[in-house]
């Protein structure tokens, strides 16, 4: 798996940061280094030109995931702002592995920044429930893996989207019911080499061939334009793909067939990781129960977790905080209080004051605690009232409703 | 490409028959070793016992396809018959790839056994039309392929199937009306390796991804027992698999998967190839129009083709064939007579009157054009009266009548 990985100094060694889909680790207690990573894969930086560009176009503040470089990296998104400003159509696009039934707090970043987009720009969205990649890469059953997806289309549509402008799809219901899809499927399949996917995504002779062809099954959403239920048929609207940036590599390929298919490139926000409690050297992960705090933890179980697990960037000894003050970047707290803090203001004054040695991990831990008891007791209400019948109504093929 | 091919010795050199699903090939005049092909494939030679219990078992004589060798090998149709001799299920599997409108006399052979199948043993039969194979092998577009398969589909139904017992299916249509068929795919492509079809099918680093997973497509329709609105559900239904032996390949891996899935294993029956006029060394094809007699030729086509190009075991001279003989296993009118001649005294009499010397080839070229232009004329008439709406009933998803 070497391409999707950066170097990144640490201790005056070379060591590797690993990105993929299926890996994310650093030997760096501050994590990934995304500079590095951004000149490795090639896209770019997400600057205060763009934010500015953002913000005088749609007319209102961008969003603190991007403000705060939680959203740190782009391709294309000045094509995309081009075609608002020229009331030009695009859509959204973006996708969840369901490979467990309880998301967790790091599956709920891009599709916050997704609804934020939605809600901004006023564009249609699809939304893959990659049932067949679980399936072919974890120790579940193709069953399993349906009703995995439908959980997790609950905890999706509980974020807030709009049914009228929104399409979620499993793989394994929706190439059952169009055509189109699989066609789409075996375009892209027709013009990428064994060589191709080897390099991208680190496949080797040992490698079940159902991985080897699912790149083109994540692929083919870039191009729902096409499909005459959803968008009518046009084949010239492009799609702004939100996700993690381990997810890129899938896009990095799709980005280089679209032109041979006549499709237009999807342009791309990519976010950082969503650290694991116990330091940002991982991301959380629901196969390790400790690193995460889920949608369904209790207020009870997310009190304990943070105070039991979360990494604390404090000096080991009161004195020694207090002289040398706390360290923001390692410090998982704050780390969270940067994706799920809003106030910017409050922000500022906890690091500096965490920063400075005035207040303790404890009480950056407290503050958590309670913003995220709430966070996520919202989310259980709001999940708690979204029926089988509206997953079928977000889950059924027709035309979206939008303007152009 | 080295395992489906057999080594043939000629002219004491060891010289490589090459049998593929994509080539057929032999430095022989008289074609492929199919001895020695059984023993490189492991399958089991089509011997008397056979036949004979086929022949007793069902109260009539066998296809003279299979009663003259042309139907060689089998893997399994023991099984089948104990299953037949118990009254209980078995179906029918066989497929065709559309990668031209007008199909051969060669293409006709497997279709023919397979209604004979049917109509003997009272069974539901599923064709599978690999569009999307020929979609990824071929320099056509998805849309080229539909339509050769629709074109395909009027030239298998005119060959007198029963509608109320036959399922044809294209895959791109198949797959966008069907979850469980593209599921099969799946739980087949999570069980075979890169290794495994390179080994299989001779793929390198620089095929496509497409072509990596197709063979699982091909494989799923052998577990066709498990969808609901055809056979009911019952898994442990197993089907017979008539096809040319350039197919076995296939159904070898999916004889290999079928335990892991709790499937039966398909039983097959193999044919031989039908030669291309110039001769047994490659088979008949569509991608060589001097090689193929057409579903669509006129009378006049078919004369003058088999009278310039069809290869003639006789003597270079009249003199010299009246001395020597003709040789039967490399004069293709023989050949082809073998396959549609029906009556086994008079292509016996035909045979030993031109071994002999006493006919001479224009004599057989005559009889098989006066033959060949029946058979031709009364498709083109059946054919002629498939309208698309017989398409359409064969080609919906629908429980097939049977009495099990």
């Amino acid at each position: 798996m070497a391409d999707p990985s950066v170097e990144n100094q640490v201790n005056g060694q070379a060591e590797e940061d690993l990105v993929n889909p299926w890996t994310v680790s650093s030997s760096s207690l501050k994590g990934v280094d995304y500079d590095k990573l951004i000149k490795k894969f090639g896209s770019a930086k997400i600057d205060d030109g763009l934010i500015e560009r953002m913000e005088k176009l749609t007319g209102k503040p961008v969003h603190h995931f991007i403000k705060r470089g939680i959203f740190f990296s782009h391709r294309e998104m000045h094509m995309i702002l081009d075609l608002y400003e020229k009331k030009q159509p695009f859509y959204l696009y973006t996708g969840r592995g369901p490979s467990s039934g309880s998301m967790h707090l790091g599956h709920l970043v891009p599709f916050i920044c997704t609804k934020w987009l939605q809600e901004t720009f006023d564009v249609p969205l699809v939304i893959q429930l990659t049932d067949d990649e679980k399936f072919l890469w974890k120790d579940l059953t193709v069953e399993e893996t349906i009703e995995l997806s439908m959980k997790n289309a609950k905890d999706i549509i509980a974020c807030g989207f709009d049914v009228n402008k929104t399409f979620i799809f499993s793989d394994y219901d929706y190439i059952g019911k169009c055509s189109e899809f699989y066609k789409n499927i075996t375009r892209v399949q027709k013009l990428v080499t064994y060589n191709q996917v080897k390099g991208i995504f680190g496949f080797d002779d040992s490698t079940y061939i159902g991985k080897i062809s699912f790149p083109a099954i994540q692929a083919a959403p870039s191009f729902s334009s096409s499909f005459p239920h959803i968008f009518g048929g046009n084949k010239k609207v492009p799609c702004l793909i939100p996700c993690a940036i381990d997810q890129d590599p899938y896009f990095r390929m799709t980005r280089d067939v679209a032109p041979r298919l006549q499709y237009l490139k999807p342009a791309l926000l990519h976010s950082s990781f969503f650290p694991a409690l116990q330091g940002a050297q991982s991301k959380m992960s629901s196969s390790d129960p400790t690193s995460s705090i889920f949608l369904t933890d209790t207020p009870k179980e997310i009190k304990n977790k943070i105070n039991k697990y979360a990494y604390s960037g404090g000096g080991a000894t009161v004195e020694e905080h207090k002289e040398k003050g706390g360290n923001l970047e390692v410090d998982v707290s704050y780390q969270y209080l940067r994706f799920f803090l809003d106030d910017d203001e409050k922000l500022e004054k906890l690091g500096n004051e965490y920063k400075s040695g005035e207040l303790l991990t404890g009480y950056l831990k407290k503050e958590l605690i309670t913003i995220l008891q709430e966070l996520i007791a919202d989310h259980q209400k709001r999940r708690s009232l979204v029926t089988d019948d509206d997953v079928k109504q977000f889950m059924t093929p027709r035309k979206l409703n939008y303007n152009y």
